[in-house]
């Protein structure tokens, strides 16, 4: 059934519950149906804004996901965003352009996956903008969030000697979708679908590390250890030794990933952080573990020492989603 | 010259000058390089955010608009929905996604264009994503502005009674794609381009109507005059009636366009409002001539009035871009 702008505009009103449109963090003044969505960002907060794109053929592809794998991970990547500095969502908004003859299906299967995630928190789709696309899905989440003032935790603040951690386990979406490329390769073509795991924004982590003071600095894993780790390095003027045997792996068809899916592996979302040395890290929070993977350094190049204690130059090879990066970038 | 996405990234860095990180309505306390922008909206404002898509192929061809006007015109779309609010602009998100063959020329065109029109108000250019695209430049706007608590204008304020302004002339935008479309057709090319006067955003026309709390309600015209006095009616719940004389229309190629062009063209971005008939509404602002068109009715249809007082049911014919719409929408 093709679907026109119209219509669609009034399937997302209708779908962004009003029931949402007071959370904790914020609330809508007045929402979809105006020239701008008008929110309230509480007294003493700074506001958080973060956009997102969710290309198909640069970032999913509708033969290989499902429509909720693909709104889920289309807010998750916004979400993270705001959980990468502490902050609480107040509202997302989502610009959607939509080829003529996509299938009402589809787009209901994005909503669903997107508003259950959504509704988690909560936090309300407050508007956006809707078109026709040429040929493509095209998405681009912003999430506006709320933090105390002079409190978001920014990339820039690692200092040498202090600790760096991960949240959960790392690989997992990496080793997944290597092992359908293998298997398409082998067939030519397949009936499985990537998205077995539906990634967690770590909103509830990165508030509480917030609020306890316990991270320096954080970035969220969206491009790959390596190459998240090296923003942070960038950011703060610092350089890194990683411990190769520390870094947390996923668990991938009953056994634990391969390192380089651990190390480079993009569409984790988990959170990297830095905590100084005399600061108590918990192990969990949240149901989530918190594991020390190596240290900040003065010089300002990264490391990996395997469990043999040879020192090798950790270059940033983060994979992103569908299109492997150059090493050299 | 091929552009990398991390060159992209320096490049738009060191583009959104730091001298712009402070204007009037807010602060950006951390911006481009974290996983969020940081900003303070001032206390007792509200925020307002909007987003806009302007996709090649939909909203504008590289082959027939130069890079500025491209750029140009993305930053008016989101700067006149924050004037519609009768707002102020905090800061610019930009999403963009690059063929990877996009010259370096056409980038920084299209950079010179929409930073051109930041420096003017001004507005800082604070975040944003940017990825390669498959095939096509797509890009999307994002701004956050702010509005002093309570006081954003909305679509939904009209009442019996209230006059309909528009600032400005309309139609000329849609009049030179018209010339455009025909002179394609007759010579299947055109060395020419679309895009002989860049639409300016009416912030300082928009502010003034919400200082002196003239307007009730208020919409840009991007989508036609029809389309979008059909919004107002829509969420205000009223009627309208149009007198076709009043309309103030657009001069091109030395005379007025058609009335067709100004009641249903797109691309205009001047301000549609109403105001109760006790307010004295000045004949113009900031220079821009403020004209009234007709006047707000309880019936719920739009209805034109010709030279002859005969009255017909007014259809919203709005004019998106390249793209013509059915008059059943």
């Amino acid at each position: 059934m093709p679907l026109v702008e119209r219509e669609l505009i009034s399937r997302i009103r209708r779908l962004a519950s009003k029931r949402l449109a007071r959370n904790k963090a914020g609330a809508i003044v007045a929402g979809i149906g105006d020239d701008c969505a008008v929110l309230r960002i509480p007294t003493g907060h700074e506001a958080l804004i973060t956009t997102d794109f969710s290309l198909e053929g640069v970032h999913f592809r509708r033969e290989w996901q499902s429509p909720q794998f693909i709104g889920h991970r289309c807010l998750t990547r916004g979400l993270s965003d705001i959980a990468a500095m502490g902050g609480e969502p107040v509202a997302v908004f989502l610009s959607l352009a939509l080829p003529a003859r996509t299938p009402q299906k589809w787009v209901d299967g994005f909503f669903d996956g997107l508003l259950r995630l959504a509704k988690k928190f909560p936090v309300p789709l407050a508007g956006g903008d809707t078109t026709q696309s040429p040929d493509k899905v095209l998405a681009d989440i912003v999430v506006l969030g709320a933090v105390p003032r002079g409190t978001a935790i920014l990339r820039s603040g690692a200092r040498p000697g202090d600790g760096i951690y991960v949240t959960g386990a790392l690989g997992g979406a990496a080793a997944e979708t290597d092992s359908f490329y293998s298997q398409l390769r082998r067939q030519r073509s397949s009936r499985d679908r990537i998205g077995g795991t539906l990634p967690q924004p770590r909103l509830t982590i990165g508030r509480i590390l917030r609020e306890r003071k316990i991270a320096t600095s954080m970035i969220d894993i969206s491009d790959g250890l390596s190459t998240d780790l090296s923003h942070i390095c960038e950011e703060s003027e610092v350089g890194a030794e990683v411990w190769e045997e520390a870094i947390p792996r996923a668990k991938f068809r009953g056994r634990e990933v391969d390192l380089h899916f651990a190390l480079h592996g993009g569409d984790a979302y988990e959170l990297l952080f830095t905590a100084k040395k005399s600061t108590r890290v918990p192990t969990s929070i949240d149901g989530v573990s918190l594991t020390a993977i190596g240290e900040v350094t003065r010089t300002k190049n990264m490391i990996i020492i395997d469990p043999a204690q040879t020192r090798r130059v950790l270059r940033p090879q983060g994979w992103e989603h569908f299109r492997q990066r150059s090493s050299s970038k």
